[in-house]
């Protein structure tokens, strides 16, 4: 970015910044009765249950700058916190997002950080109401709570799973992981050649999946559509594996998985043969797929069938016969978590 | 501490770390359906409106840990969203804590911070029901999110203040502004001494004021009791003058401010000639009161007048005269927003 175009974050101030951040926020939905700019925003959900979740994002730790535009980044942030909404079975209704930026950031960049934030508002019929601007002493911190709405008792927790219920997944998986891997290797190319520029082409949908993955509401949608009630639901934010060890866990039952019928997308396969790595393991355990990993009563299987976007991967079992994957020969393997550590 | 009594928290992991801390999270509120555990907390609210407050603290930038104990930081960070949530006229019911924590921090250490989260819970009747926990870098993050509920349309805003409506104000100010500056002096003379013990004897209020402030849920309790409906409410923050000055422009009005009748307290009064500093300017500039700011109808005067922890401070006049706070001796001053700048 050129100087000239640069605005210092202190020129506004923080309530100039906010100001000038959220002057064109138009709220959609009925249920808000008092947005951005008070102490508090009011949202009114008579009859219905609040569903609220929150994620802190940290430069360096969640994300990296240097390949992952400031839109995207506002977009992801608000993305993945809505899928966690979905993933309580809910539609999601409203979010706040908190920033903490050094004076490393003009204000054209966190400009375009909310450009995001409100695309994906927009895309999902979200209202911004509220956040908090500060300053932090080094990189970029975000924080988005989330807040949906669901009819009381409607919502779906980990926890409900049954023996015989059948393990549904939506979309592909993997590719998150093998985007990243891809983006991390051009950076390592730029930063060893001088500045060679990335070659990405042809690779839209794996850096897609990880710069900019969207939340299936649309499976949400589907579901209360068919009047289909999951058993269990969770998102996959740190991978298969970590996943559905959750749901297990949870509901106190064991699970087999089958290898075979994990959905990997072509794209993923062969980038997976470039990198030399496992898809099975990409899917398993790289995370930040942010599909939903759900349960179904057999009953619902033929409806579920239908529908091209989920796949059904396995079935839950007595809790005694543990996790268990089957690869296509038919040998066993138990499920371990090794997804994304937050401390390792 | 001791180093034997030091956790790493990778030997915890995020999800173990979580587990840990809110093993003992009792919900208190009959609408929390669903609390800490799963993708999302699920609150029920029939026929009331709810209200949402956020807010980033950073190391550093919001407080200092060489004098800031943990458990205090805990409560603060607590206290400070409720504090919000009661400048919306509403009562908290429920709230996330999201930290972000460098390697420097054990496991005894965050277990301080969140028994001081507790503690505010506890004595606010509040529920913990969600949060994030991850890495950073450098220093220690926390994003709190406040829920409160309120019956409908009952909320109040900083936009409502009329003309002749009466300024009012609970506690008494300044003094969170030279607790601070104590402590200050105090790690001054630590740093530059070698380790010389501070001195806060008989300095308990003062240090309280900055250390351990208390959202006014009493005063709004207090209000709701005796069916008086403030025109306009913000919490103190920033200081007088710019909380003012956010009413003045919100209400599209002017106001008097009588200098003589802000309160102040004793030992703001003795520690602000010990420091040279006008009281005046610790309550107008100083912020973290945390105070409640409010107008109320002239009508409502005499029940007001009777509660010995509000204040009538001045009064709302037409926008064309400006914000004006008059001295003891009957000059007029242009009121001007000199609080804590994020960006300064």
């Amino acid at each position: 970015m050129e100087d000239q175009f640069r605005t210092e974050i202190g020129e506004l101030g923080e309530f100039g910044l906010i100001e000038h951040l959220t002057k064109n926020n138009e709220t959609m939905q009925a249920s808000t009765i008092l947005s951005v700019g008070d102490d508090g925003a009011v949202i009114d959900q008579f009859g219905r249950q609040s569903v609220i979740s929150t994620d802190m994002l940290v430069e360096g730790v969640h994300f990296d700058l240097m390949y992952t535009p400031l839109k995207h980044l506002g977009y992801k942030a608000v993305a993945v916190n809505l899928s966690d909404i979905c993933a309580m079975f809910a539609t999601p209704t409203h979010i706040t997002v908190s920033i903490g930026i050094s004076n490393r950031f003009s204000v054209e960049a966190i400009e375009e950080f909310y450009e995001g934030v409100y695309a994906a508002c927009a895309k999902y019929n979200v209202d911004l109401i509220g956040g908090d601007t500060s300053t932090s002493h080094k990189g970029f911190i975000i924080s988005v709570t989330a807040i949906g709405e669901v009819a009381p008792g409607k919502f779906v927790t980990r926890g409900g799973a049954q023996v015989n219920d059948l393990i549904c997944v939506s979309g592909d998986l993997g590719g998150a992981y093998l985007g990243l891997q891809l983006l991390e290797r051009e950076k390592k190319i730029y930063l060893e050649h001088n500045g060679v520029q990335p070659d990405l082409q042809g690779q839209d949908y794996l850096v897609g999946r990880i710069l900019k993955p969207e939340p299936r509401l649309d499976i949400v949608d589907w579901l209360q559509e068919k009047n289909i009630m999951p058993t269990s639901m969770i998102d996959i934010s740190d991978g298969l594996s970590s996943e559905l060890l959750h749901i297990c866990k949870s509901s106190d039952v064991g699970c087999l998985l089958y290898e075979a019928k994990v959905p990997i997308s072509e794209e993923t396969k062969v980038m997976g043969m470039q990198f030399n790595v496992p898809t099975i393991t990409c899917a398993l355990s790289g995370g930040e797929d942010y599909e939903l990993l759900f349960t179904i009563r057999q009953e619902d299987y033929e409806q579920v069938a239908r529908n091209g976007n989920i796949s059904v991967i396995g079935y839950i079992t007595e809790k005694e016969h543990g996790a268990i994957m089957e690869t296509p020969s038919g040998n066993k393997h138990k499920l371990v978590a090794q997804g994304w550590n937050a401390f390792g």
